[in-house]
């Protein structure tokens, strides 16, 4: 039985504490975040203990932290677990800047806590699927890897202004997809973006429509497609094409139900609205992989230098939508 | 080089004297019809000679003809070409009195001319990939046959009233296509029928609407779906239950078009419209394996056992509908 | 807060046992098993109390019981419950004989407690889905039901002995199914069954393959096609041809991956295996309407006479199959 | 009725001599080849004259002419033509040099005959359907292009030799087909590619696998996908995202067959194997697009404009690849 507190207890980490609640090796015994209110309604709602403040959270009675607060606040919270000894799983991104990414690595080195970013789409039944025949060769080697993935919403301009980018936001969940498809590091990246739905964007400098090309070693490549408003729903699918085959995961809907009508046959119903509904499976498949990870002593994965690299990979596509260049990616 | 007559040349026989015309294999000779406008308007098309009677269009120079007049002239052209010698393409049914078919076989027993009846349907490739792979073992033992056939139109009074009633008109194709997916004969058919869209299949008492299944001596089972108006297309599937598997062959599109909206996703265009373009390669086909059996002085198949086989079965459900019984089929 | 008593903690009560502790408005108050052990390890799962015997789980601290113990046993607890006032959610089929459904109707018609049956199906999202639209009058009146019921395996031989027979074991289900979507009575019903499979099931006079049509007074048809053993899966599909439209809902997979090599494309991964994981949601959503029912004094759907009208469709379907006429349904 | 020359009677010349003579306002009045047996052959098939020139085959019987020789003599063909004042469909590319593309342009200036290039992929039905869905503004304003372009197999190695790399000869579809959807011209390209399939392509400094993004100066973006041996099939996908809606097209199979098992479920038959198969409707859509502008005195489109821009994208994707940046198209 793992003891977990929970930082952060938004709409996000409010679905962090039901799974952890209802998790069979789990506990939730404290829930801490800035609006105390809804912190004690977490605690209230799964027997916690509702934390005054984050040394309160780090406790001797909590073995693991969630940390499910602002992005900002990601970095100092995972140094101040990692120094108090716990587990960790932290939501993504690890921070918007990679000079202070690097700052929490080296910070951190010595205490060798199990961490896990919180890129949830790798337990995702479909992905994890596709994966998996991969690995067992299914499609021989890999030549290609396309990511199509749409948000059915723009954000509200009060958390775009603080979420980094389109591409630090939205696309390091694609990054961190790719490169764990590829089973190669992307070297080169070329990206293209456009803000075409909203003014909104425009006036915030910030993106909406993106594609962004990535190339291994090896020459194996990769395909990210983003758009922030896809009215016919949040449309999340990969493809992979190999030596021998090809590999898709396709998008989700609440029924099977197919409509036949005069002018279109065969219609299927609306996707999933949205991540919480998309990624359910994915959500709580990644709390007991942190988990088990943790009980067997294990190495987390994907682990903070999945989470470094995403974010180098942002920052790479950025670089080539500035310059207008093939960018190489640091290391 | 096949000589053919063209026996009616009303819509349906058009689409015969152009495929005619169009196979390598084939010539179209002569083209002959009650209206004499119709004959002569296919004659010129293809360069055939307008024969001013039957007789005429079982001239020497021809050497099969392909019968596509009203039902009701059907066993007399073919009784009479059969002794004129000449291979035989009759369309479907034989007759829809079972009395006058075997007073036909009797009277043509002695030709020996080859015969085939138009069940189209066998030559669909998509029907005929599903039979070749029950064949080739691929499915094991065939448990169930399922045959879904609803038209998208009720047809012209005028047409029904000649027509025979649904289940020999329509359904005949699917008594068919269960004998010849069934490997067995049926022994057993029950039905229920029912007028629910139109006042005018009432006044005819005639049906639109109607469920049909069936049993082989070995207990194998098959069902019939038909509906005359189906508004969303002309739907057209089979489904075959095996001891290991299942087989299915689903509707024709001209696209292969999606349309993805905020109310349906992946939404795909209508249906071909009827049997003219639902079974356009089914109909060449057709011919194809008639001039190729003629070639080879193979056996035609269908034949006309297999068009009195399919009359049978609907007499056997017409009683059905009539008695409330099982009716076992007669010999 | 509704206080249950669990009655049968076999497979499936365990299951419902865990849907009930689940549940925000309700608790599992006691576990009740013939099988000791049974009971007091669901009890001590949801820290609910192991009654000794049936008069301890009805004490007065159970609101509702749920019955889940073996079919031989329901028409008894059904009585001893509803004459202990508490509300009911009873697993299908009342009983296997009619006799003793109608005795037991009389015996506690007066007692009006809820009695709800589990015919779980007409809670699947997707069938529900569809039942809604065609409330909606979506695709107009009603013309065809088609439901395909098919089990990936035949149940053990200790478990057909005393299921009552395919038709009111497995096809029960489809009754209610076909009775729910057709929006009518059917009255007539006529049927074909065989055992094809396993010399088991013809050792015990049973069938594995089975088709049957229906028919409602205004002329609507169904049709079920019942199989025992579909290797390719746990096969349940519904489709409903109406005045201006077709509706579909189709089978469920645990992904949605499709792979594509030289021999075969867009390949889908397996059907969920079995009742219990393909009907999961359908489980939870039966017993949240039997909830919401008991909480707001609404009757319960589908009821007790919904549970004697589909026993009443198979001995029908059984007449049929032992006479070769098509049945009347009696009232 | 126009009259043709085919000049150039190789697999696709051929193909084009038997849509020409199949079409009924054309005729082929002439047939030309280097091989004098080739153009023999087609010359007879069709009654046709063959011819043993240019000159000859391009003599006053001859108002249109289809070229369909190898590359290097289109350029030469087209002038010529162009100046004895005949139509001119002629296959893609126009040539692999862009400098004696725009030399061509320049000397048939003033020829003012009509010309059409073969992009036959916009004639394939259901991208012409997406096409026109598009215009009629189903999915409103256009934001992302996605073109997957896969081939079966590596080409011959002397093909390879003289096709003037991947994007010159497979990718210049694609250039024409998202140009086509985009509505706009791309004004910024970015490739990646790589030779991963066979050593001979390394050899030759040829590619395999490739992607291109594209950006038109309103922000609209484009993505091509290449592959050279997909195993899985001929894989031919469009997919365009818009403001209120998706639209995809699909790849096309000979049957609608769906194969179920133990393993995979709804399996499709392979893919039409290539080219020829793939796109039969869409050559011949082409030549009736050709023949009716011809005749209307309408202009072709595609035509040499057409022709051009696709092979400037081909040169600006190449020049990225060779330098690492993204290149802004030339005009």
């Amino acid at each position: 039985m793992l003891k977990f507190a929970l930082l952060g207890c938004g709409r996000i980490g409010k679905m962090h504490g039901d799974n952890i609640a209802a998790h069979p090796k789990a506990r939730l015994v404290a829930a801490y975040d800035v609006n105390g209110d809804a912190a004690a309604a977490v605690a209230a709602a799964h027997g916690a203990r509702h934390a005054g403040s984050v040394d309160d959270a780090l406790g001797p009675d909590v073995e693991a932290v969630l940390i499910a607060s602002s992005t900002d606040t990601h970095v100092e919270l995972l140094t101040r677990a990692a120094k108090a000894g716990k587990a960790i799983l932290c939501e993504k991104p690890i921070d918007l800047d990679i000079a202070k990414v690097e700052a929490c690595r080296r910070e951190i080195a010595g205490t060798n806590v199990p961490i896990m970013i919180g890129f949830n789409r790798r337990f995702d039944p479909s992905f994890a699927e596709v994966k998996k025949a991969m690995d067992a060769g299914e499609i021989g080697d890999i030549r290609q890897v396309i990511v199509t993935s749409r948000d059915p919403e723009i954000p509200p301009v009060g958390y775009m202004k603080v979420a980094g980018g389109l591409l630090r936001d939205m696309t390091i969940h694609d990054f961190d997809l790719a490169r764990h498809l590829l089973g190669e590091e992307p070297v080169e990246v070329s990206a293209m973006a456009s803000a075409l739905i909203d003014q909104t964007v425009r006036d915030l400098n910030d993106h909406d429509t993106a594609v962004i090309i990535m190339r291994t070693a090896s020459g194996r490549q990769a395909v990210i497609t983003n758009y922030r408003k896809a009215t016919y729903g949040y449309d999340q699918r990969i493809e992979v094409v190999g030596e021998t085959g090809m590999l898709q995961a396709h998008n989700r809907r609440a029924t099977t139900v197919q409509r036949w009508g005069a002018k279109t046959t065969e219609a299927k119903d609306p996707l999933l609205y949205f991540f919480i509904e998309r990624y359910r499976e994915a959500y709580i498949r990644e709390l007991d992989a942190f988990i088990g990870a943790v009980a067997q002593g294990a190495p987390c994965s994907p682990g903070f230098e999945d989470g470094r690299r995403a974010l180098l990979l942002a920052n790479a596509a950025y670089e080539s939508i500035g310059t207008g260049r093939t960018v190489t990616v640091a290391e």
